[in-house]
């Protein structure tokens, strides 16, 4: 059978799973959860087995520490998939509300009820955990999932779709509700990203190129997450303790993520007296500067920004910094060069922390807090599949909520339309 | 200049018209969908000159008379525009509404602001009062507009956008909020649907062909409008009278809009009584019916209906119909066969008429009515860009609400995080 027919049949019974789904009691998805749970505990020494033979592979082809790193299952982080989905129990299950039902003039009751979006298609990279914790999300909120994980985990992510479907099946529900995309052939995500009469939402996680590519061949509807080229602007009057103590949080207590600050903006005057002691604190840190002349005239010592500097997303211990001579001047830079991901003011100045919010165009818009707080669990939303960068659907963090959508339910009494 | 460059100056300005408009306070927006209206209302004759155009390029071109008709602006339809941008007024600007607004245990107060979405295109087909519903709609929800109408329209579309580009700019916004696309070539079409550096969402209003063109090349997320292959389903113990009375106005009071019913679905055991009167009472309607084998045991004079009819969104006075056993062979037809538009159940059984509600997977799901209400003025969002058969973003009738995204929006104190 051909990729994409194999794909076709496993599409198909996702849709059928997910109709199945889409009417379970809550208290059913939550006893697949747990049975998940437990399998994985009691299956760890198998898990562990399986991931070492892609660490073997993945050394032998000579992958970077930090990628194995991210590779690696062991006890603790089986224990944290398994934590996971008992969080997820423990979380509301949106399906089913009926939310803004209203009596219309002809006594129609028009009301809006929360579904499951359908079928799932998450395209992943390296971590296997994200085979079970994005399972266990699209389980909970009552959608069918085919998991298209990281070639270089491919026998991890084997054994763990295959255990969560076992538990799944267990409590009585259709084991085709997950799925992995057995194939590593890269052709199978172009034929799921045309899958258009199965699939109803695709969410890529991972790189730009990744994320780069779905976009531009995708014919299924796509939620777009994740890149963040974060700014964090020092405006005139700020507390620039606190200024110091944001921008070294928002770069230095875990770099390698999306809601790091990568570009600091500092209003003029009060550059020459925050810049300084910034970049001893930030320098014992480790962290590198990259600044444009007028940062580099108080710190003549740091690297030259170039204009590439200001889209890089660097994930890394590097921040540029650029003086601005007004904070129109920063909110245009943030607009222009940002990733609509998070963006932070720190202010003393009530019109301008208001015009702030108005006027920078992100999913997350800050006044005087580290961009760093935007994840699921921080904004209250329990775990998320990732964060939306883009304005249709959902924007930021996306939790249960935004992996379900509505329906019109109209209750009638024989009404007809003049 | 070549389109595709064209395209992109155009995109561009209105990138930077959307950056104003969505500061832009409710009462500037207002004044200037009155100031579009009145120009309307005094270019009228202007108006009518241009359209003339049109329909004798239509007529030479051999359009249909339906066609014909949809292209025709009167001094009616122009007054309709000026009306129905008066009624916009009225409603309410979504834009700036903190929803959800939440303090954490930090401190930090997270909350949703409703914003545009920014820059919005939207490709249709003949009717040119398209031109002015969409801007007025893209206007009060702080969107700048791309438009793209149909070649058959085009000197209609110039001149209406013309007027209500200059009524914009008489109350000090940026005249580029509302552009048109000025070459009738097809390929502006392909430009615009890969214009991910400056649009935010494309919504295709015709019909099947152009929303698939559209689903299949689009870079850009895309808002799916309007096919509906609706259905009513006739449940046993309904009230047959009351039954009639929907079908029939689903079917006669306008068949060529979305929302019209386009197969009865009726149980074996109430078809026998239904069947011969709500035949006789459509035949005077002029409607002909295509029926199942088993229709045609109870009515041998009809049509036999064909696979294809199962499919078919007639939009005409046609109407096929099937004779099913169960409430679930009935519920499974409407879920292969549907369009997720509009469905619709006549019972008396308390049981079904909530399963039917979950099951049917549908825009809008309705109990005994008529499946003619979805509408956003009948289901009180006042006017409407379309209806969404998608899951993503929207549902059933898009209004103002459903042009806009939210954002995060964080207060915090100086917050870091752990």
């Amino acid at each position: 059978m051909s990729i994409k027919d194999a794909l076709i049949v496993q599409a198909k019974k996702a849709k059928e799973a997910a109709r199945i789904l889409a009417v379970v009691p809550t208290a059913v998805k939550n006893q697949a959860l747990e049975a998940i749970a437990g399998e994985l505990e009691n299956s760890a020494a198998q898990i562990i087995r399986e991931n070492n033979k892609d660490l073997e592979a993945g050394r032998a082809a000579g992958l970077s520490s930090a990628l194995l790193d991210r590779l690696e299952l062991n006890e603790k982080r089986i224990q944290d998939m398994a934590d996971g989905l008992r969080e997820l129990v423990r979380l509301k299950d949106p399906v089913g509300d009926i939310v803004e039902i209203q009596r219309r003039p002809n006594g129609l009751q028009v009301g809006k009820m929360r579904v499951p979006l359908g079928v799932a298609a998450i395209i992943y990279e390296a971590r296997p955990n994200v085979t079970i914790d994005a399972a266990g999300l699209c389980l909970k909120a009552g959608n069918a999932v085919i998991l298209r994980g990281g070639s270089e985990a491919i026998n991890s992510n084997r054994i763990l779709a295959a255990i969560a479907a076992k538990a799944i099946a267990q409590v009585g529900l259709p084991a085709d509700a997950v799925q992995l995309v057995q194939t590593i052939d890269r052709e199978a995500v172009s034929v799921l990203l045309g899958l258009t009469d199965y699939l109803d939402v695709l969410i890529p996680r991972g790189g730009a190129g990744l994320i780069r590519r779905v976009i531009n061949e995708a014919k299924v509807p796509v939620i777009q997450t994740g890149v963040g080229n974060c700014h964090i602007y020092v405006d005139q009057g700020a507390d620039l303790a606190m200024a110091g103590r944001i921008v070294t949080n928002a770069k230095t207590s875990r770099p390698g993520v999306c809601n790091a600050v990568e570009t600091l903006l500092v209003h003029e005057e009060v550059a020459p007296e925050l810049l300084p002691d910034l970049y001893n604190r930030l320098k014992e840190d480790g962290v590198q500067l990259r600044g444009c002349p007028r940062t580099k005239a108080i710190l003549p010592e740091i690297a030259a920004a170039e204009e590439a500097d200001w889209y890089e997303e660097y994930l890394d211990y590097i921040l540029a910094v650029k003086v601005v001579s007004s904070f129109d001047e920063a909110v245009r830079h943030i607009n222009t060069y940002g990733t609509k991901h998070s963006e932070a003011i720190v202010t003393n100045d009530y019109a301008r922390s208001q015009r702030f919010l108005q006027e920078v165009d992100a999913a997350a818009v800050y006044i005087n807090a580290s961009t760093r707080f935007t994840d699921g669990n921080q904004f209250g939303l329990g775990a998320e599949i990732g964060i939306s960068t883009q304005k249709l659907h959902a924007r930021g963090p996306m939790g249960l909520n935004e992996l379900t959508t509505v329906k019109y339910v109209i209750f009638g009494q024989g009404q007809i339309r003049e």
